[in-house]
């Protein structure tokens, strides 16, 4: 059925449809559901720790022995310095005031790190059949010893020219991340200057610019959006938000209110949250930190993480893409396949 | 060949290709060899004077006996105090002394007005086929007046929110703007905050939420765009980048260069250029201006004229969407040939 077969191909799937690796939401039996329904299940591992890593391989290994995507951030280490750190929290006192908390007077300690030595030495033990990174790649070395231990490699790229920097250093298929697209947005090359490409603009420019499959992410949560991605040159999808309400799915304070309320027009793109720009549900809280400059990532967390604790519905930080109120509903498995018969009609 | 006529019966046209119009650009010739290739072309009269739209009106009649578009500006007529002049010329003094120019020392007067009385009188003497609105509708009276006359009545939305609204004041097909395109973004409910939806997310969702035909615009410039809208649920496509270049067109210093050197990521949305949101040529003057809170549109062009006339090029407001690189080349109706042959591949 899909006019288009070279990423269940590369990748050894029935359905070009992947469940997008959201770490936090996804677990092990999320993404096992939609791999055994025959899409690629993917599981965001950038906060697990060494020892969670391996357990999540585990529990992943017993429950399909299907190929499934293990994904994790490659951004550069911040740098912190007194200095920042005061202006920090001088331009969000007012925020912890407002809330009634203290301040996080400690300077902060990333807890999100980068794919390095510690990860790539669990991978290697046990290979999975996709590694997939956001925020660019590992060092090449890390990128080759992978595809030596069989591993398929995806990239996100949010434009053209990080789709062909990606594959210039060997990544077998390229996530054209769009500006619809929920979470933190992949932009590496120029991170300061998000160029906020929409999917439509992206999809075509990229296939034309690249010989790898392309996977088509950002706006899609049902099969009218699966046959766009085929007609603008996709060889696959990619879906994020449409999954974030599986049961098997981990649950953050208020994320599924967010989403049950969620229209076209109700996220936006912030700094807010990590330090990162994300698409997240908008809040007045969201839009009054346009005012901060925040942390680097990882570090904003830090000094939203009190705000978060004291109050959580006003300070959420709820990813999501434009397209929430497409999603379909009810376990992973059910609705990868639902999304294949929409996208079956939506094809024919 | 069309998976969806409704446009097409509507607006008695061949293909639901319609030329967007783009005030400035847009010229009768180039509207008229659009219509006579069997789409729709259009002529954006935001800026004629009633002599100027009466005489581009017969120049019109006499290129095609086809249906064509004209449109018009809807924007809420701008206030201006002597006190926020004051601080908008400090804002820009480093630009004028950077370029060696004198500061526009009188207060701004609009150039472009909405549609009005005058206007309306014109079109009732001659009714077209199809008139369409930018920055939302004229009074009910006024749309009233055309409609009883015979015209089609198009609107932009750039959210679910505004295509309701648009359909509950008796719109006749629906312009679903996107994130992508070029030109100025039609946002009219909430103009503070543009809610930025990309057109992958907008049209699924436009189209869910009202019954009217679905035009989608914005990102779209070759047939695997034109394929994709159909997925996605639209009746027809409105494309205007692919069609600046032509012959047929007027043009502005600089922009024909802009195009020749854009990619996906060479624009950017700004106010810098007329006051209202609108997606241009990136360039550093345009970047500088992210820090200048700009007068009213149309007012702000006022304060732009004199860097743009000293240094064009530095200063050039060069509107084009994130598409741009896929345009088609060669005159008008060629040009809408071509669509409808890749559209015709593409839709299998």
């Amino acid at each position: 059925m899909w006019p288009d077969t070279r990423l269940c191909d590369l990748l050894g799937i029935d359905h070009p449809i992947i469940q997008a690796p959201m770490a936090g939401t996804t677990t092990p039996a999320m993404a096992a559901a939609v791999s055994n329904a025959g899409g690629l299940g993917s599981h965001g591992c950038a906060a697990l720790s060494a020892e969670g890593l391996a357990e999540d391989m585990g529990a992943l290994a017993k429950a399909t022995n299907r190929a499934v995507n293990l994904n994790f951030f490659c951004h550069v280490p911040p740098e912190m310095t007194e200095a920042r750190h005061a202006a920090i929290l001088a331009a969000m006192a007012p925020h912890y005031q407002a809330a009634g908390v203290d301040p996080p007077e400690e300077m902060p300690q990333a807890g999100l790190h980068p794919f390095g030595a510690t990860h790539l030495e669990r991978l290697l033990a046990r290979p999975p059949a996709v590694v997939s990174f956001h925020f660019g790649l590992p060092e090449r070395e890390a990128v080759a010893a992978l595809k030596e231990a069989g591993c398929r490699i995806l990239c996100s790229a949010t434009t053209v020219a990080e789709a062909r920097w990606l594959e210039e250093r060997g990544v077998d298929a390229i996530i054209a991340q769009g500006w619809e697209a929920g979470g933190h947005r992949g932009v590496f090359l120029d991170v300061a200057h998000d160029a906020q490409v929409g999917l439509m603009a992206l999809v075509p420019q990229v296939a034309d610019a690249v010989k790898v499959p392309v996977i088509a992410a950002g706006g899609i949560a049902d099969g009218r959006g699966i046959a766009a991605a085929f007609a603008l040159g996709a060889s696959g999808v990619q879906i994020g938000t449409g999954f974030i309400t599986v049961p098997e799915a981990g649950r953050k304070p208020h994320h599924h209110e967010a989403l049950a309320e969620s229209r076209d027009d109700s996220s936006r793109v912030t700094r807010a949250g990590s330090g990162r720009v994300a698409r997240a549900h908008r809040t007045p809280w969201i839009d009054a930190m346009a005012e901060v400059e925040p942390a680097p990532f990882p570090l904003m967390y830090h000094y939203t993480a009190p705000l978060q604790h004291a109050e959580p519905e006003a300070h959420q930080f709820s990813l999501y893409g434009q397209s929430a109120a497409l999603a379909p509903t009810g376990g992973a498995g059910a609705r990868l396949e639902r999304l294949v018969e929409e996208a079956r009609a939506a094809l024919g």
